[in-house]
């Protein structure tokens, strides 16, 4: 990886050193003159086109008929918060409307207000209420500040040529300078960190750099503070992206960080398209794309994956920027038009026009669709990864996600082999995002909130196994830094039999995990089934905690179990288990089966049987002294030993409707799931149901290999079978 | 009352006993063949025809193409029981599509059914499955077995002329004659109850009694199995629906009292028009079809009074059914069109295509829309009544509705003076409708639970008033049915200050209540607020709860409190309250005020401050050992007195979009409600708020007057106004 990283480092240093950014003509950072003329001309033809340009006209004029405010800076999620991001939104859509249309009363708009911003900006210091973040001046976070400036650069960019040279000079002076001052030389570290905080820093200058032709902001934010190529938005795009993607932080964080990667790119390739962005790093700016809309469900809404809000979509800003610049620089998609059918916005610029213009052709565009796939993880590619498994097609489709990657920095959860299940468009068996209740001011301001960390982060959390009722690395951010977790194998080409294997020996001392997840459908059920292999090894004996996640109402079980009616105590003191009640536990005598009802679809758990096996039905909410969680239920699996099969089927069945009262097959088809024998080599179980029903899977636990035979015996038993699994739907 | 019914139902009588049905042309209970004729010609001219035909033809060809089945009776919910209702329902259709298209595999299908009911029925015996239900034969309860028989008659009314004579003696012999016995000899009391049951047998066997000339069945059902007035489905209809429509058990089963409501009365009309039944107890079938969809949400889902789905809505078959007739029958009402927008169904007959042509005049069809209006209760109606209150129009209209009439029978609820709060197109301060999982086979057959009397019953699951922890009445059902809450004052005139106020003397032993609720929609503020006085009058010290139920998350409070994080206790033993968790309480020294989200919009509550009011947060789901109940928060609001007055604002306010990570004005902008004095006269209130908001609201507590004058004197300081209620938004 380095080997070809520094030359190229080397490579573009010396291009941009010698090629001083030509004193163009502005706007070049999202638009040109010509785009905007183009823009004119096709309005009335393109249905995305209009709707956007007229959301934008409505907005603006909104902004135009109200008094300017340029308040005092407030609090977080405040009014004066929440009125300097409208503040910047208005200007650069009053940036593109200039362009757009030459009407002065929207340079002038933006120049009021750059007036205001000139007299307010020298007043202000360091922000009183940062808290733990790095203040800004105008916002409590620096970070709020980059997405003022990323936005007012666009603004300012297109009235430069407009404004005379007195007034430009002041709002550098004044505004401008001082801000890529405190960016860069009083917080280095925040600018130079590779972090989504940094690339929008990084970004931030480099767009202003662009419209000041400051090549000294430019090469920082390319290159770092330092310009040695160790800083910088170069090394933050290298570091944060897998090789075919994926990032790091996750998919809410990346369609943030979308934003700074997909307006800065662009502004690079119009200011020095000798750096030929879009080639860096193997057209990463692409991959980039692709792996963040493909992390998303059907919906539109993104996986919610580490700290996360369970209702992100595409519709975010970076995103509609980001489907029409790949739809324009790297080939039409017709996954794009999909994409934009839900987003119902085009940037206003060439590549918006350009999709724009396609859509129309394709009316009625069909939805966007993504097939199963793996995505590798950390820089290299080589820490693990995501595996996504999808069944069926449209809005219907069936998501089975698995994660075994890199930790995700400061908002990474503690939850590798976790897993998350979609259908009926939306989660059902749900990863529970992060704990905070984002902008709403008495929530702590709208921040993380200490449940975050004490609940949301921690493993119970999750849908993967806890080992001795603690966290994985007991919580420490460092070590799980060092580690990730390792695919074994992923193979989704017969859409009936899917598969993804992972393993993660790191988390636990002396325990290896494996989970092998199928998604199987079998022409006797109605919905594909998972079915969870999850093995761990160890010399020791260990209590193993299985959780599974709903939003439903428990129907029925097939054991007895004792409710705590009148007084209800919390799981436990740490690790998140202070936030569960323990709302009724039992020990069972066979294979439990827990049937749930969501929505107009039941779902029955049923996990394979041992000795001395415990069920806990829990719900979130307990240790949570200011309501900050949501009331969620969740079954726990109990099982104590060394090494250990959880072996588990999930199946989808039936039909309730409530309104028209009429309910069908409330139980499910499957009634056993049976582990034959496990071990280093493999497991096998077997599945029993309704009619017959008899299924066979074995998994291979050693070394991937699609060739290797493996011999197993069990119980004076022979099971055989070549390569990585082998799933047999119609035993005898 | 009765003065009138006596002769009336002498005349019928005689009518009756004069006018042997004539043996007229079959079908003649819902269609005739010249109507079969007239949508044949019809078809491919009206969306909503032509939906419904299409749908109709689905369904049998669907039925047609698959093996008959009619299996041994099972029990409640399970594969037979629906197996039989799709029977009844796919002969039904048949019959229509018979006479409509004259194709005889529609009659050959409703015959081959026949033949095996005739073999099946004479073997049946009582049901054993009945448990507390009167039994059917074929369904477990004998309410079932006239559904089917309701619906079968429509049938074999179709078929009639195309059988031959053998045929129909057969199936005479075999279902008919028997099932008649079953409900009027064996099981007469359910036949002749005041109740829907009551309804559904009687209207079955008069159906059938058309259909097979017999006028001694038709004078059955009229009349009760003694033909003397005093049961059957007249006396049925005149004890169950008030005078202006109101049906005595609620909203939900009014839905399905409509349905032999209306069939009957239409086979009546059709067989013996000289009864005028449309014109019965002053055109009481509009009425009552009026007053079902007036109690509904503008989404077309039925107020949950008494036991009652959260989601039943009027697409169910008697309203669509109700809705064609009283369109036809009783004159065009833009809002009907508006109605059968959401059903997108009409019946097929001439009814239903007159409906449909005028909608298809006015397409688009405006969303229906009700007024403000109060319903009063019982067969007298002077046994109070319904009160709603409606602000804004469309969709996303506001609705406050107050119960304060009879006890709605087996089905009623203890919770007079009980309030439910609608708006975001949904409720939001709900009533918690039945504890059922209906039709869900593993939750008791999906009957009622055991937690439907011991919680959805009680008075504390709703929003009204709890003296001494107890229910109302003790939860003496028959003391409930002798007495009913009293309307004391309603006005929606003025769309701003709209207010309705109800006394319920009856259901504490010596404790008064009186409850005032407005709707007020002050410039100043958003969205509508609910006003709210409360007052107990006691000579005696009770201990007062005052509940709030919601569906949404804590955000703040105005007040510290103790939330119980390790361990929690239901918050009682008995009347309910062993089933809510208590999660956080406190004693607080001011007006408390408690703000919650839900959906995008925040909600206040604030209620008047004494000495030592304890403030309760819980949820619901303690006390439930099969997890039958649904996890919702509520607030208790407890204060100690004799004559106590509760005043309360709720507020709605501000706008939260997670996906958009936007959130605005998460506080109330009223903060103080404050009670200046209350007496037998009348209560005095001030409301203050941000930015000098200051109202004040003054009310009646005497008997009702529109002119008397009130003068009351607390701290020294004199209050004056003319009639029920003084409401000053602009106090200084």
């Amino acid at each position: 990886m380095k080997k070809f990283l520094i030359p190229l480092i080397i490579l573009l240093l010396t291009w941009s050193t010698c090629n001083k950014i030509a004193e163009s003509e502005h706007p070049s950072l999202v638009i040109s003159r010509q785009e905007g003329k183009a823009i004119r001309k096709a309005l009335g033809k393109y249905s995305l086109l209009d709707l956007t340009y007229n959301e934008t006209v409505k907005t603006v004029n909104y902004a135009l008929s109200h008094p300017l405010e340029v308040p005092k800076p407030g609090e977080a999620g405040g009014y004066e918060h929440e009125r300097h991001k409208q503040n910047y939104r208005d200007m650069k859509s009053a940036g593109l409307l200039f362009t757009i249309t030459g009407d002065e009363k929207y340079a002038q708009f933006i120049k009021d207000m750059l007036n205001k911003y000139a007299e307010l900006y020298p007043t202000l210091d360091s922000h009183p209420l940062a808290h733990d973040q790095k203040p800004g001046k105008l916002f409590h976070q620096m970070l709020n500040e980059t997405v003022w400036l990323l936005n007012t650069a666009q603004a300012y960019d297109c009235i430069y040529d407009w404004l005379n040279p007195e007034d430009r000079q002041r709002y550098e002076a004044n505004i401008f300078n001082p801000m890529v001052k405190w960016f860069t030389i009083d917080h280095p570290a925040e600018f130079n960190r590779i972090h989504n905080h940094g690339m929008w820093t990084a970004a931030s200058v480099g767009m202003i750099g662009y419209v000041l032709h400051n090549q000294d902001y430019v090469d920082m934010a390319l290159y770092g503070t330092n310009k040695d190529g160790n800083g910088g938005f170069l090394k933050q795009v290298e570091m944060l992206f897998a090789p075919d993607g994926y990032y790091m932080e996750g998919p809410y964080y990346v369609r943030y960080a979308m934003r700074p990667l997909v307006f800065f790119s662009e502004a690079i390739e119009r200011n020095q398209p000798e750096l030929k962005i879009y080639e860096f790093k193997n057209q990463i700016i692409k991959k980039a794309y692709y792996a963040a809309v493909q992390a998303t469900y059907p919906n539109g809404v993104f996986m919610p994956i580490n700290d996360a809000s369970r209702t992100m979509n595409i519709q975010a800003p970076g995103v509609v920027y980001g489907n029409s610049l790949v739809y324009f620089q790297y080939g039409e998609d017709i996954n794009l038009l999909g994409i934009a059918k839900i987003q119902q916005e085009v940037p206003l610029n060439a590549m918006g026009l350009k999709l724009a213009k396609d859509y129309e052709k394709q009316v009625p565009v069909p939805d966007y669709g993504w097939k199963s796939r793996e995505f590798t993880d950390g820089f290299d590619g080589k820490q693990g990864g995501l595996g996504i498994l999808r069944y069926g097609e449209g809005r219907n489709q069936t998501v089975l996600t698995m994660k075994y990657g890199v930790h995700g920095l400061g908002h990474g959860h503690f939850d590798k082999l976790h897993f998350m299940f979609y259908n009926q468009q939306r989660e059902v068996i749900p990863d529970y995002g992060f704990a905070r209740w984002i902008n709403i001011e008495p929530k702590y301001g709208g921040r993380y909130l200490p449940e975050n960390k004490s609940y949301a982060m921690q493993t119970i959390a999750h849908n993967t196994v806890v080992v001795d009722e603690t966290t994985q690395l007991k919580f420490d951010r460092k070590k799980a830094d060092q580690v990730h977790a390792d695919r074994h194998f992923f193979n989704a080409k017969n859409q009936n039999v899917q598969v993804m294997s992972a393993k993660a020996d790191a988390f636990y001392p002396g325990v290896g995990m494996q989970r092998t997840m199928f998604l199987i459908k079998d022409a006797r059920l109605e919905y594909p089934v998972i079915v969870d292999l999850y093995r761990l090894s160890s010399v020791a004996v260990h209590q193993y905690d299985y959780p599974i996640h709903h939003r439903g109402q428990l129907i029925t079980t097939n054991f007895a179990y004792t409710a705590n009616t009148a007084i209800q105590k919390s799981l436990g003191n740490e690790y998140g288990y202070q936030h569960i009640w323990n709302e009724a536990s039992t020990t069972v005598n066979k294979c439990p089966i827990i049937t749930w009802l969501d929505g107009n679809r039941y779902y029955s758990q049923i996990t394979s049987f041992k000795p001395d096996t415990r069920v806990i039905l829990g719900r979130v909410g307990a240790g949570d002294p200011n309501f900050n969680l949501i009331s969620e239920p969740l079954t726990i699996i109990r099982q104590t030993g060394a090494d250990q099969l959880f072996a588990s089927a999930i199946e989808a069945h039936g039909y309730f409707n409530e309104a028209r009262e009429l309910s069908r097959q409330a139980l499910p088809v499957l009634r056993e799931v049976k582990v034959i024998g496990h071990s280093q080599e493999g497991s096998v179980i077997e599945i029993f149901g309704e009619n017959g029903l008899h299924w066979r899977i074995m998994v291979n636990n050693a070394n991937a290999s699609d060739q290797a035979k493996h011999i197993l015996k069990f119980n004076d038993k022979t099971y055989e079978w070549i390569g990585n699994y082998s799933v047999e739907l119609n035993m005898e």
